[in-house]
């Protein structure tokens, strides 16, 4: 039987060439379905996904990776807002992605909300993108980092990796980014406390928000506070002071200061090639990371394991069994021997 | 041919009870038998050792653990030496052993003097060992953890795990004790600039030392400065506030102090049921680390890997491939496939 003519036809499927071009071009519509491949957790994506990571990767690496956290309610959105406008009348290509593993239980706090950024989303030069599903912490990085990979193909040379100050995920984020910002309130220490601790250890720039109006004495005055306390950390970056400033997300403030204290810490960090010594170490970090968290994967998730593990946690709380012991019979069961 | 009368016979070596007996006599030289044993890098003391502990098992356990850190030249062992000397005098039972990876390269800089603590070592309540031999940090910590198991059976009722203010050491000597106290000198800032990062986190308790002649008023003066720190930082453990004193070696003011707040510590954690939980955790944590050190070991130094993993590396730096088919491929090799 002959095919009816005027049918219609299914949308041709992307191929590995469609994806590369409308990335390179910069093509809106096609850099969204780059990225949805990317964190496609589909076995068959993952293969075009990486082919075309592979093909994208000559384009990458032109931009400064700048990541930002702070706790719920230090205004991190309005201020990103407000900083990737700013940059992007500058003429930057702004790209803001999310790290946040936990929006899946909570439904995306901060990050997964559409309307989130409206302004800045809207705005030619700038590219929005909430935080992928993805389970994992692990699992949410590889598809960030690979994300960041296909913006800057597209030519973004501003990339924003905005976190939540929670658990884990603000090391992951220091490990993909140049530089690491860090969003505060005043009121230091009670801030402080409810931070994840050791985060001041891996700032580069801390600022305080909220500096306007009635708070503005206050702001400046939790500035010199963390100054202080700075003075008696060790820096991030190798020769670099982190210094806490000021900003507000409501009348701009302190916005041009941002971009000001990037261009120098970027200057800083070239100069001393620790800017290109530290993106080579986080690929290799990558890599371990990924190595490592497979493994283990492979490990703890073996039916075997599952099923004997609780049985040794339990011989071991009970002193029937040396730790050693326990870890030497689980890795027998993969045929791994101690040594 | 007959065997000759009166040849000398060879020492019966222990077997498992003879070890088991002697370290719950207390038998010092049964004990230090037992330790070497624990120590060794000889496949076929292991499973002894192995053996020797799961035995003593049921009487471990019943001592406070006490982690002990500071920079080179803050005087710890001659502060060791005096808290440990106080508390033998008291009627404790005390043992001091040591974790320092780097005593292999450094050929033991404080830690593998035979002369250090002589007059603790000489007290019939104390027991001095210094850190074993073992290379990486994990094989040291196993032993040193085994150690301390040893020692509580044979009733040592106050364990001090000393260790240098370097690299990885403190963050595991931390998860094998209880209390952790840090030793630090006056000038708090300049003190701080040569420890580890994050060290005042981990920190239950903080000693300025050599708070005497006219070193005092400036190591109150730093104390202070600590508390006004301590203050800004979330404490190690929860709703403990760490704090800083003042003790000399020299003139032994303050020694009395430290095992107040020892004693005090371990009351609190004690209520709040957190001693019990973190000694549980820590037994998970150990179990972990062991297996993923094993898995990690085992597939680094797998003669595909150790092969390939520097063409990957090179190749992902030249950006010819992906992190995660790199990754990939190098699983492979192990028959193990990304999820």
């Amino acid at each position: 039987m002959a095919k009816e003519k005027n049918a219609p036809r299914r949308k041709r499927q992307l191929d590995v060439e469609d994806y590369v071009k409308g990335v390179l071009e910069n093509n809106r519509a096609v850099l969204a379905q780059t990225i949805t491949l990317v964190e496609s957790n589909a076995q068959k994506h993952f293969h075009l996904a990486q082919k075309v990571i592979g093909e994208l990767l000559p384009y990458t690496g032109n931009s400064i990776r700048i990541g930002i956290t702070g706790v719920p309610g230090v205004g991190k959105s309005t201020l990103i807002e407000a900083f990737g406008t700013y940059l992007c009348e500058l003429g930057h290509k702004v790209a803001v992605l999310a790290v946040d593993p936990s929006s899946q239980i909570s439904k995306g706090s901060i990050l997964g909300d559409k309307t989130r950024m409206e302004k800045l989303g809207r705005h030619k030069n700038a590219f929005v993108r909430p935080t992928p599903a993805g389970g994992t912490l692990g699992g949410v990085a590889r598809k960030s980092r690979e994300t960041m990979l296909v913006c800057e193909a597209a030519g973004y040379d501003v990339i924003i990796v905005e976190t939540v100050g929670v658990g884990q995920s603000e090391t992951t984020v220091r490990s993909m980014v140049d530089l690491f910002l860090v969003l505060m309130l005043t009121g230091a220490g009670d801030e402080l406390q409810g931070m994840k601790k050791g985060i001041l250890e891996i700032a580069d720039v801390i600022f305080i928000n909220k500096a306007d109006g009635n708070n503005k004495l206050k702001a400046l005055a939790t500035k010199e506070e963390f100054n202080q306390i700075l003075h008696f950390l060790q820096p991030a970056t190798k020769g670099w002071q982190t210094k806490a400033y000021t900003c507000s997300a409501l009348n701009g403030e302190g916005i041009d200061e941002m971009w000001n204290v990037v261009g120098k810490y970027v200057e800083h960090t070239k100069n001393s090639n620790l800017f290109h010594e530290r993106r080579k170490e986080q690929l290799f970090l990558w890599l371990h990371d990924t190595v490592q968290s497979q493994l283990l994967t492979n490990f703890y998730e073996h039916p075997k394991i599952r099923q004997s593990l609780p049985e040794y946690k339990q011989d071991i709380e009970k002193g029937m069994i040396t730790v050693t012991i326990a870890a030497q019979k689980l890795l027998n069961e993969f045929n791994i021997s101690m040594k």
